[in-house]
């Protein structure tokens, strides 16, 4: 169900490349090489909590979540997954999904404000997101 | 639905109080007086990620969530509810809402590793716990 009036955060753009769009959020690779990072925006214009959600758009993010994570964790067999809706900075609400390994740059700290931005390389990114694409799309 | 093989984890015993437990969380306030913090454990032995619990659990948490942020944004007027399941230090599936101010000990960054630990007053522990419980009894 396509918002017209909704539209991504500049920030929340420019750091990330599209996935998919699922029922109710666009999905999106946080352009991190440091960790695997989906980040997923409900197309909701205004939203900024999640109980500033319709419960059943509530219940379709969880279902969404789940779908993510199950993806993410398919694709890197990772260790842990780190599921958080926050927005300090950004206020649009956006739910991060990250895979975490005991080897990675924070663990076992959050990632926030840890190691520097590391941008993939392209064709790391595209094999990536064709990845989480194929593991999502299948759902 | 009690579960008598379920278990708190000892360090979240440790460093919180009960406030209520619904269908699914036990909700726990963390003794941390730099900011309310919930956090909500569903009683489900074993369980890691939010992907671990059956579809109906996964609908269940985040009915609770919604549930625990309305009453933690009721109670304390807050500017920002922080919604988050990590577990990287503590592997039991607890989920944390944390209510935040633009003045508190970590703003705008997430809470973990900033401000170090403040215990409650006791009086202060009560009231707030008291405040919470009413909140959230009312559903």
């Amino acid at each position: 169900m396509p918002d017209l009036r909704w539209l991504l955060d500049p920030r929340l753009r420019a750091d990330t490349v599209p996935v998919i769009d699922l029922s109710l959020c666009a999905v999106l690779l946080n352009d991190d090489a440091n960790y695997p990072w989906l980040i997923l925006v409900p197309r909701r214009p205004g939203a900024v909590e999640i109980i500033d959600l319709a419960e059943p758009d509530r219940a379709a993010l969880m279902a969404e979540i789940a779908q993510t994570a199950t993806a993410v964790r398919a694709v890197t067999r990772c260790h842990k997954l780190n599921v958080a809706a926050l927005g300090n900075q950004v206020a649009q609400l956006h739910v991060h999904v990250i895979a975490r390994e005991t080897t990675d740059a924070a663990w076992p700290n959050p990632v926030w404000g840890k190691a520097p931005r590391k941008a993939y390389e392209a064709a790391d990114r595209e094999r990536l997101v064709a990845a989480l694409h194929g593991a999502m799309a299948k759902k």
